[in-house]
């Protein structure tokens, strides 16, 4: 198939029938992907940008999930652009959604000011120099804040949302304090939130977020979702969310 | 039994083997009051002050939870403040638990600034206007923010705290964006984190939450706590709090 290049190989995803390409040596999409692509709710005839998209898995789940919205995945890699738009080209959706290499803290300029509905992101979780080492950059990038931090990411986000507008987030559970803070001087008001917790006795370790660009409501606190009901054994939820116990089929073109 | 004023009547608290003494015309505690209490961790030899303690239930507690730390309670209305001190009296504990009659807002005042180790407080939940009308100002402070605002709380509390201080808040979960953002403004940093739920399968409705006084640490989510398992039956957990299936024994002294 030409639309490969050394190494990839296509994935199903189930959702909508996509397929997504992938590469096992660059960042491979992991539960938070379609966590998030399930707890986001994007309304008839939005504009919604993926910011830090990677292989665009969430702008791919989103599109089977509101076949009326027009999405943008912003990728700084130039690499994991290219996989994301071959992905988009493959699934034939060029029409709704659009793959731009660049970098984040330049979202306003690339896109313009308070032009998006919905804003969703996965970003790094990792401060520079916390979590695990990657020497490969690619790995680097998507895990630690080394090309984007926190801060950047949310005055990103509050810049080209509109009043009123939508940010979807997952994001680490122990930056819980952190992350409200930020929210709160960047004007982003705290909506919904859904910890995640591997097993239903153990502490968050993920979360999901919604806040609202000048938003003045209150906050609903969802139970958790839990992945696990037992070691290696999803939860029903999580199953319903994967479309199956895996969210790969057997027929993976590896 | 002198101890007693009119309408009042006497309480057991089974933790420590407590009496209360409580006015079924005035503010009585509820569900947040023990779960806070169980929730702070005090340290032996503490400062610790309750902001807003009402009947005095919380410090008397958590005085039976750490037999070794110091305890003030500050209530702004004398008929609640003298209740909670003659329980302190009817305990035996007036050299451990101090009851003040005072204004949260004037606490530095009071008290000096960051002298205590710990504060605990279980506030009003509802903005001014909000929630239920309440004719009766005890109950009226006890539960709107008329005379102390959350802004006016957090002020109090980062005043008197030492550096490195923790603070114990038992609050409204759907104001959870509102409190964190307060929180980090006044260099709160939130440490852990739990939310309670009614149902495991409903919404919280509350929230105990632990931040450290220009703490830079990281958020530690615990699993919720459901308070029924099935309607008007606790959970294991609730009735371990409460140290049978009613925080109250049958031979309440009304």
């Amino acid at each position: 198939m030409t639309i490969l290049r050394n190494g990839e190989h296509i994935d199903d995803l189930y959702h909508g029938g996509m397929k997504l390409i992938q590469n096992a040596a660059s960042p491979c999409f992991a539960v938070d992907a379609p966590l998030l692509a399930d707890f986001a709710e994007i309304k008839t005839g939005s504009r919604v940008i993926d910011l830090g998209t990677g292989s665009g898995v969430i702008p791919l789940l989103l599109s089977a999930k509101q076949p009326d919205c027009f999405l943008v995945g912003l990728e700084l890699m130039e690499e994991m652009a290219s996989m994301a738009a071959r992905s988009v080209t493959l699934n034939g959706l060029d029409e709704r959604i659009s793959i731009v290499c660049g970098d984040i803290r330049d979202a306003a300029e690339l896109f313009g000011k308070a032009v998006f509905d919905v804003v969703v992101s996965n970003p790094p979780y990792y401060k520079t120099g916390a979590g695990r080492k990657n020497i490969d950059p690619l790995f680097a990038v998507a895990r630690s804040e080394q090309c984007c931090s926190l801060v950047q990411l949310l005055d990103a986000t509050a810049c080209i949302l509109k009043p009123g507008g939508e940010f979807y987030m997952v994001y680490r559970a122990q930056r819980a304090g952190e992350l409200f803070g930020e929210m709160s001087s960047h004007r982003l008001c705290l909506e919904r939130l859904r910890f995640i917790q591997p097993y239903a006795d153990r502490p968050a370790n993920l979360m999901l977020v919604k806040a609202r660009k000048h938003g003045r409501g209150q906050t609903q606190v969802l139970p958790p979702l839990i992945v696990y009901k037992a070691a290696g054994e999803y939860s029903e939820e999580m199953v319903r969310i994967y479309g199956r116990d895996s969210l790969f089929g057997g027929n993976a073109h590896r």
